[in-house]
């Protein structure tokens, strides 16, 4: 621990001890938050500006200087300037040179320009060290400390010291920094605070569709068909009953849906005998979003377990209860018979439907971001794919039980539309059946090899490799 | 990768490899502890005490020195002493010169001095780098290695080499070093180990007086009422009845009072026509435990839902139900009327809840802090706001539908009290009404321009900002 | 801010401005894998190979040299070649003296050579800055960039620049870097991924066992007994009454269990009179899986209360009310007398149900990693320890007033067995009142001073420390 050792990160202990100067170009909203905040964090701050004048609406305690003035004050600038106006920077060249000029734009859409701003920024002032950063943050949640949503900042730069110099500032304001590499990833950075859910989009999108084409077959099977041939309203259904039809049956079929590209991408490395090749794009898309539909599908089931739970209370269920009660007692006062397999029947689709969705939950559980950080690949495979599956038969058997052998009796089909339950078992019938083969041991065995880097090797290239012997490291 | 560079952080790799020695002041529980984690993780530890021969305490294998002895061995020096005892070191000083001097010491009371430990430190030995970290653990989780807890540990020093060097040491025992800048964060990172959910403070007060409250309004409209006029015993409604009006109507205020205080906001900023002025002290605290606040009422909520599943379980629930079977075909042996209204009404309201649940539910999940930091801002905001509103203005809805026209029947008025589900609409009907008027386009428009930084200028400003011309950059 | 100072980072900056080469030793499944993902990233790859003409496996784009000349042409290495090939690189031992080599190979078993592979190719290649990293991620992962599990990447080196250099590169390509400290991490590196929840394992195997034990129990008391003594088929009970048995009785037990050791450690530090002992290999094992055993308990009692709320929609159930009903009607058709001592009893137990599990489940919450870590050790103490005592003592109300007097009527004693939830109650009173006896003020106060470090002192040793004094600091 000599102390003629060079200091490492000097520039850190500096600011903290002598409350560096922080430079500001831009008085706009967030040039007046970052201020407001930086002096709050101790730093002085000095803003620059075109007019030096004009400052009444700064915060107090700053100085305003020109723009080359207040850049000679302070060895990093944020730039919170829009980026049409960097051209002014051009001029500045001399003075920036060597400075850390962060930039904390944001564009209005994604991919707005041909390159990120930063890079934009790098090249019009080349000798300045560009660093991206706090772009993810807003003016509002900056200056009202009340930081509720995330406080990470992610930061890039080519210049690993200025990345982390400010990756220290960021600290001193009570932010999270997040290394994001070099300015390539600037665009990312950029896109970020813009993105409202990208990966949820396609799966609400699937589920939307299938809600609506369930609720339509359970309208016209249900409620149509009673209004039409026994002239009845039975319009109350859609509160309560048709919900909680369309909550299960769509609920199964996205969990089937979560399962199948894994089936389709097995069968397609099987029939290329490689898997060096990239999938299709729609396969490819499908398989990224796996985990959103498999949360939308846990939404549902959940859905369903509620409106299951609460039948005994609702009105309508009490009501026909007591009449039939009481009619079997006007009618025909004897006990009824005790139905064995009714009793089978009825405890066997509860326990399938309860332990399916505790399985699903449990799989909801560990796509928690912090729960699937702390368990390892192995770990976090074996309870994606081989709990997922036994949720998925979990749950198609409850669906089984559940229908039983009603889509046999033609007297349930209304205009010749099945039950709407056997719609739910389509896609997953298909799944199982799909996967059951393919752990077939012979099937099972050259998937595997396959995965582990194993490829059919066509004829020319066994010559070539006849030819050259094999490589083995 | 020239061999000739400075090796840049020399010490890491040096006490990986020779085992670095560790010196320890200070022979007490958490020295002792310190001293038996550092063995086990493979440093050589050195005790400072002022009586090395009293040393029997100890863990075998250690070396006990005199203070400057042991300070000698080692770069690096715990000082597991109270703060009181922090003067002998002032007779050191020349010995702990460049030393790193790592203050582990925590009060008994938050705020209790002036100034942090480590700060007094570093002022009584200005030559040491001062560092403070492992106040975060205890002794008995130091030594037990039964770490259920936190393995964080807040470090922070005014010199980053010194601070890199324990952080690598707090690594290597197996905890999580994490950077909190310089030693002005020392009084919060000693601060933090003491506190007990302050943030809760509020929130669970809120809600404790709020349910006292609305029990006894229970108590006196149902049980004592009953008892008074019809001289009957419900005392037994206190168990389940009781409390399943409390939970849902605490719940909706709660929820209600997450969402004024952003309204409030709204409308001081309004008033004021600037947002760079702070909000009154009530206000910027009521905004801070929002998020608890939430919380709470989900809790609420969640008991509310089972409190409600359980209902047909109940002895009391079917008993009545058989009885009112029974009573009906003693008295008038014809099927009862069906209601078509009142299904409409029982599958509305319960439909309602249900989904108003589900948004709670998906509110309290994107709270947990994995969840919230995988979202942007944008995405947060949406959330806590946009579905926030929906499930405030669902959950409403579920109480509206619920009560139906009951607050009409004066029949009901036990004592000319309103019925208890009538106290819990109030707050939410006033902040679904402001909210409404503050989201019609004249105003809304107002506060996004505010929110993005605009200001209505006043006459004296606008003079000043006349004669300067507008910055515009 | 001086542009004299040395580059502190220098490597970083080159790699990313000159997309600088990456040498990649071995063309197996992981081989080429990484280098996709390498020359996705923007770096060029040279693969160094035994036989340089046989590379028609490779990805297109990279560079197949001798191993010797593709070691020159960059400055780090990744070795993906099993450990039983590393004798080739002693040849290399110049070629490869300075450079950064990466071992990211993985074992079969667990412990599977005396010293980790890192460790190994370290004494092969002395020369060498060896870093165990990417072995945590799987080729499969790698290449098909649906990172769906943890990106996270433990690094490890005895060379700290070295780590940083290969921590970037594993930044650039999208993966989280986390350091371990010194290459003895590589040996728990290396096992990391081999591992499939192995503190889940004892607590799964206590939960099997008393699951089965409690299975046959109840089928012996209910199915059999029914069979043999009334003639009576009640196999149905298997789908849904007997589940609903098992897991109350084994989710308290359970519980119970995760309290039993504190106690047990508390009354042996007291026998002992202080805590600088090892407990017993048994109860270390036991603590430390105690928040796995918690989690499974949470599990049952989550399946027991959905396994208790779909009670009223059972065939069976209803079946049995509605006979009840009209039995009722047809032997003796008047009301049956309200008993309130039962209202009183369905109701206890049932608000001490919910309120137990909602204590379960806010256990269950905060050890969620992302939770524990936001609270202090305090907080978390608090939450798990009077918390948690709080939910054993609900939970075994509501278990002892759902039994009521039943264990006291020898009639419900089937073949001299006690009714099934007795044996739920015998572990949690045990802990309750060891519990009980051990917060007594006498020896509360005790314990709480051996905690804090305290001995009591054999005679020996007051002997020795009455000759030298007390050490005082």
């Amino acid at each position: 621990m000599e102390s003629k050792s060079v200091n490492l990160i000097p520039l850190r202990t500096d600011f903290t001890e002598k409350h560096n100067n922080i430079c500001i170009f831009g008085s706009g909203d967030f040039g007046r938050s970052l201020g407001y905040k930086m002096l709050q964090s101790g730093f002085s701050v000095t803003y620059g500006s075109r007019n030096p004048d004009a400052a009444d609406m700064l915060p107090r305690g700053v100085e305003v200087l020109s723009h080359a003035e207040a850049a000679q004050k302070s060895s990093v600038i944020f730039l919170a300037v829009h980026r049409n106006h960097y051209s002014f920077l051009s001029e500045l060249t001399d003075v920036l040179q060597g400075k850390i000029l962060v930039d904390v734009s944001n564009n209005l859409k994604i991919n707005q320009y041909p390159e990120s701003n930063a890079e934009y920024l790098a090249q019009i002032v080349p000798g300045a060290k560009v660093v991206k950063a706090l772009n993810t943050v807003s003016a509002w949640s900056l200056q009202s400390g009340t930081l509720d949503a995330n406080r990470q900042v992610f930061v890039c730069s080519n210049d690993s010291k200025a990345k982390r110099f400010v990756m220290d500032i960021v600290r001193s304001v009570g932010l999270t920094p997040q290394d994001h590499g070099s300015l390539l990833a600037a665009r990312e950075v950029e896109n970020y605070p813009l993105q409202l859910f990208p990966m949820w989009r396609l799966p609400l999108c699937i589920c939307a569709g299938l809600t609506v084409f369930v609720f339509l077959y359970c309208l016209l099977t249900m409620v149509i068909y009673a209004a039409v041939n026994d002239n009845k309203d039975v319009s109350y259904y859609i509160a309560v009953s048709i919900p909680n039809k369309i909550f299960p049956i769509v609920s199964l079929m996205l969990l089937a849906l979560v399962y199948i590209p894994g089936v389709f991408a097995a069968i397609i490395q099987l029939y290329r005998g490689t898997k060096y090749r990239r999938f299709p794009n729609w396969l490819d898309r499908w398989m990224l979003c796996r985990k959103q539909l498999g949360l939308v599908a846990l939404a549902y089931a959940f859905l369903h377990a509620i409106y299951t739970l609460i039948i005994p209370i609702r009105y309508f269920v009490s009501f026909r209860r007591n009449n039939n009660i009481i009619e079997q007692i006007l009618t025909n006062a004897t006990r009824s018979k005790f139905a064995l397999s009714s009793t089978w029947r009825s405890d066997t689709y509860l326990a399938l439907g309860i332990l399916g969705f505790f399985f699903y939950v449990l799989l909801g559980i560990t796509s928690l971001p912090s729960v699937s950080n702390a368990v390892n690949w192995r770990e976090f495979r074996f309870v994606q794919s081989k709990l997922g599956y036994l949720t998925l038969l979990l749950c198609t058997g409850h669906a089984m039980v559940y229908g039983w052998d009603r889509f046999l009796l033609i007297s349930r089909y209304m205009w010749f539309l099945p039950p709407a339950y056997t719609l739910s078992l389509v896609i997953p019938c298909v799944v199982l059946v799909l996967k059951l083969i393919l752990i077939t041991p012979c099937l099972d065995k050259r998937i595997t090899k396959i995965r582990q880097g194993w490829e059919r090797v066509s004829k020319s290239q066994k010559a070539a490799s006849l030819k050259n012997g094999k490589v083995t490291v």
